[in-house]
């Protein structure tokens, strides 16, 4: 292909691919058309002025990477961030984020919220996340607004939530959420999301799963993520909570289990026999005192690892870059072992990984060409970032979100030398600013 | 005082004093004269333009509070950032840091790269270090020559160490070190540092620490990092290493012990009563999976905790805006307790804590009238900082050190909207680069 059929040429730095290979390029051409990734080239010499794409990012002096995926996000919660901080557990929940999500959660909250947990995103590197919450038409209205990849999940749990104040009519909002978003909107991938196996009854479970197979999609479920969860379980069903999920039939590879800080050798058997992928999120179960996931050791059973970050009320940011650094070193220190979790598997992690994860791996978590061009650009030309003699070992002990010079999402620049050109970053601010309001009042 | 005498007047923003009261003061006019800070107002209404101060500094939006203190560095390590990670610690030290200090270790190298690590810290909000390693005179000079505020440690080893090939000349050259920089720089203090007690013989304990209490100086050890090192001493001295070094005699309130990360109650009890203070470098213990210390314990029984962050080859950034954020963390999930290491007490670790344990906080720690002006303002307007319920959280589990926009040491402006103002950041990158060049090349 020509350079001037391209509507994108990336000219200069170094690709790190993150394909199977972890190949890297050094001064590397990367062209871009109709939001795929066509040619990958060593740069010889200049591009001719002749041959012209419509636009030339010089990407001289960074790092260029496919786009991290987060796959977990409460995204709307960022309008609690900060609200209620280290306390226990218990009074968290139920005396600050329920009673805060029963009373200031609604479709504009939601919208404007995750706008603006969206702007954070793009601005620290994340191209593609995998959301839960209610009214998550809301998220993916704003996602396909600002132009976000996402996997949207619609949420399901036995009690009254401020979406579907009646259980009932849950199945019939979730088939509307799927009719509309699974055809209509390339960027947008419905999913189903039941809280957990202790707020879902047995029957919830099985429906929800049910009608996520007819309609081909994810199914999600928080698993593990106290260790209270397994004497729950075990009063209610006689069994340990993975025993009771494998027994329900909803065990699949087109399952993802968030957390799962507490499971047991054989659980993981589990897991990995049925294809059970897992959301590791080790900041917010840090903070939360939760647990610490057996990472490691998924990774030696070829469990299927994504890293994500969780909701903001409990994390207390979106910085993916951030997330890395914590996931490469709480293993080590867990397993009194420094060679565990190294840069270049918590970069895989972050990106193929999250990618194979959502099942979105066809489409990203890698540059090769025909993948979709999910793309950041790292201004490594900073004294935290150098001298350089591994790009995985900066990229996950050193970068930050903030050092996210440029940010590719479908073939389209939303983020450009740190200016968000998809979102009007004052007003949506501004409207979350106004919602804090009302929350700080109460 | 009339604003008319002043250096700088900072004028806006919400003040974070980390004074004893811990008090927060909104839309404040803070006044520096002579490297001190003079006045602590609230605004009322706009400053008459009759009374201008020599510079103006608009803190609206942003919160102001004292610099970060890094309590434990190795700053010429971050010519090795990055060259060996993931590796079982003693092939990393013995196969690589310990060669590469060996073989590159030497005057322009630890200068060049100190300046690029000040660089690196001024742009992160760190006002004031703890530095140990070799040639310690020649990172005086470099903090002397931006203008940052140290305590500078000269080595000791039973080892020939890169800059004192033989042991015997130690001593003597120390003392000059002490002379030369005692009395004629008032932002450099001297200290001693010996390594640790398994590198060091008794005979250099003792006497390194006479010659510290002579001086009127600090004495810095590295101090239970590894779990290995309680059988080591066993093995040669029949006791625990705090025991040991209590019955040598070494241990009082100007003794700084670094990581304790292996602490028994028996040793914690050591440690309150002669008070010894102690560096806390979380990310450095983690990522070369040392330990974590007992950080909640010791607090509870009243030893000062300091933060640090460790040299770049086994963190790997100076960020101490990451390091509050893990040390807040880790503790968490270590407990399965939420309320330890709360974000106030992790920021007090940081500024009034560190100024504590390096004996500076009658200059420094906190924001009060009469204290040299060490401050930093933190741009709290972005979307991951966003809403603000409160500060405190924000800035340990959401800022970074990025959103530093400007860095005030001793009444001096080293950092401005993100550009340094006393460092040459091209020609330090570059004369690093330089050396980085032939350790790659190795």
């Amino acid at each position: 292909m020509r350079h001037t059929d391209l509507d994108i040429l990336i000219s200069g730095g170094t690709l790190l691919a993150m394909s199977e290979q972890m190949n890297i390029i050094e001064n590397c051409l990367i062209g871009i058309k109709d939001g795929v990734i066509v040619s990958i080239q060593t740069k010889n010499g200049q591009v001719s002025s002749g041959n012209s794409p419509k636009e030339i990012i010089d990407a001289s002096g960074c790092v260029i990477m496919p786009g991290l995926i987060n796959t977990h996000t409460h995204l709307p919660m960022v309008a609690f961030r900060g609200k209620a901080d280290d306390l226990p557990l218990m009074e968290w929940l139920h005396n600050h984020i329920f009673p805060l999500e029963a009373r200031f959660v609604n479709k504009t909250m939601v919208y404007e919220s995750a706008m603006m947990a969206m702007a954070e995103m793009m601005l620290s590197g994340t191209t593609t996340f995998c959301d839960a919450y209610f009214f998550e038409a809301s998220i993916a209205e704003a996602a396909q607004a600002c132009g976000m990849r996402a996997v949207a999940a619609q949420g399901f749990a036995d009690f009254a939530t401020p979406d579907n104040p009646k259980y009932e009519k849950m199945m019939a909002a979730a088939d509307r959420f799927v009719n509309c978003w699974k055809s209509y909107a390339p960027m947008i991938t419905p999913a189903f999301f039941c809280h957990s196996p202790y707020t879902c009854s047995s029957s919830t479970l099985v429906n929800v799963k049910k009608a996520a197979r007819e309609a081909g999609i994810l199914y999600l479920t928080h698993l593990l993520e106290q260790r209270d969860e397994i004497e729950i379980i075990e009063k209610r069903y006689g069994k340990q909570p993975v025993r009771h999920l494998y027994d329900l039939g909803v065990l699949d590879e087109n399952t993802v289990a968030v957390h799962c800080n507490w499971l047991t050798k054989e659980d993981m058997k589990i897991l990995a026999d049925t294809g059970v992928g897992v959301s590791h999120n080790p900041e917010s179960s840090m903070k939360l005192a939760a647990g610490v996931a057996p990472v490691a050791e998924m990774l030696e059973r070829k469990i299927n690892v994504g890293l994500g970050t969780d909701g903001a009320a409990s994390n207390n940011d979106l910085d993916m870059f951030r997330e890395m650094d914590s996931a490469a070193k709480i293993h080590k220190v867990m397993s009194l072992n420094p060679t565990v979790m190294s840069a270049p598997e918590v970069l895989q992690m972050a990106t193929s990984g999250g990618a194979k994860l959502l099942k979105l791996d066809h489409l990203i978590g890698s540059i090769e060409v025909g993948k979709r061009a999910d793309i950041i650009l790292i201004d490594m030309n900073q004294p935290h970032l150098s001298p350089v003699y591994n790009y995985y070992s900066h990229l996950v002990y050193a970068a930050r979100g903030a050092d996210v010079k440029t940010s590719i999402i479908d073939g389209k620049i939303v983020m450009k030398d740190r200016k968000l050109l998809t979102i009007d970053l004052p007003k949506t601010m501004d409207a979350v600013n106004q919602i804090a309001k009302q929350i700080a009042a109460q």
